[in-house]
């Protein structure tokens, strides 16, 4: 295959982009950006090479454990879980959540073949059993998905004796925390009720 | 800027991605396809290294002159001049035309800021004028932009002294080669007008 055939066909690794729009973007990169495709490419190798999943958060990170793990400041007796690092990032910006966090990377999905294995919920169990984690706050979508997600991994935690809560309702049904203005959130994690 | 912010903002570079799509495909290479994304940094790294503008027709390879211009077989008096490479594949899959080919690698599009300027028409002018070439057939795309591109080109190159034809409107109107079929492009082809 050719360098430019080898690009259209990478290019399909990227969510959403059939044939055409490979071809699209591999035109445009060569054509109109060469300085910011090769910057692209390079980030690529990069992110590939450094980063990888924080032992304590599952977040991605550069070192073993990320840097909000580490901070001493925050409380470790609260621990929210969150589907995606969006999530988290909004959760953040409410600046009413002192604890902290466990990313799922993703959600419990039958249509996408994404079952409870697939989240790998061990790792949130050896997480929350740590002896210092005193509550673990649900902070899933309020989509469907995430509404299971919440129940599957409220119950998992809860048979193993580990206080869980919900964020409240607050977020409108079927809405997604990353869409959210940051005042419902703040009022939602306030408003958490206990399973 | 972390890898991983890096990597978002490196994804925008891409046509039609914004922040958001760019967070949601940078998640999903690290998470879903971490090998693809390897891959995909790889190809674009090897194909802005590798891949330059053919000296004839200006499409993408990683001779000087391609291997197309360099075929012996084909007949070079005949010069046909296309928008983009995809635009070239589906003429060839018409198995109707043995000549050689320009690609624009564009279109005069005001709107996006692409004028005559832009499409650096003096290398056709130049490649138009090697003495060889006997006709040029315009066959940019029925489109607004097509049309006005086949006009200015086709003036400036009659201005020339060179002769110019355009395939034969059996393209619908308004529409993209890339998405005609086989049978109507080869019509056109071999009904083209003389301008
Ligand atoms: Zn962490
Ligand atoms: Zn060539």
């Amino acid at each position: 295959m050719s360098p430019l055939d080898q690009l259209i066909e990478a290019l399909r690794v990227l969510p959403g982009v059939g044939p055409k729009s490979a071809q699209r973007m591999a035109y445009h990169l060569l054509q109109r950006d060469r300085q910011g495709a090769a910057r692209l490419g390079a980030s690529i190798v990069t992110a590939m090479e450094k980063l990888k999943h924080c032992q304590r958060c599952n977040s991605f990170t550069e070192a073993d454990v990320c840097e909000r793990c580490l901070n001493a400041q925050r409380d470790p007796a609260l621990l929210c879980v969150v589907e995606m690092p969006a999530d988290l990032a909004m959760m953040e910006q409410t600046h009413t959540y002192k604890g902290l966090y466990y990313v799922l990377m993703g959600r419990i999905s039958p249509l996408d073949g994404v079952g409870p294995r697939e989240l790998q919920l061990e790792k949130l169990i050896d997480r929350a059993s740590d002896g210092v984690v005193n509550e673990v706050i649900l902070a899933t979508n309020f989509t469907n998905e995430g509404e299971a997600t919440a129940h599957y991994v409220g119950a998992v935690l809860q048979a193993r004796g580990i206080k869980v809560s919900r964020i409240a309702r607050g977020v409108p049904v079927g809405g997604e925390l990353e869409h959210t203005d940051i005042g419902t959130i703040a009022q939602a994690l306030v408003e958490r009720r206990s399973l």
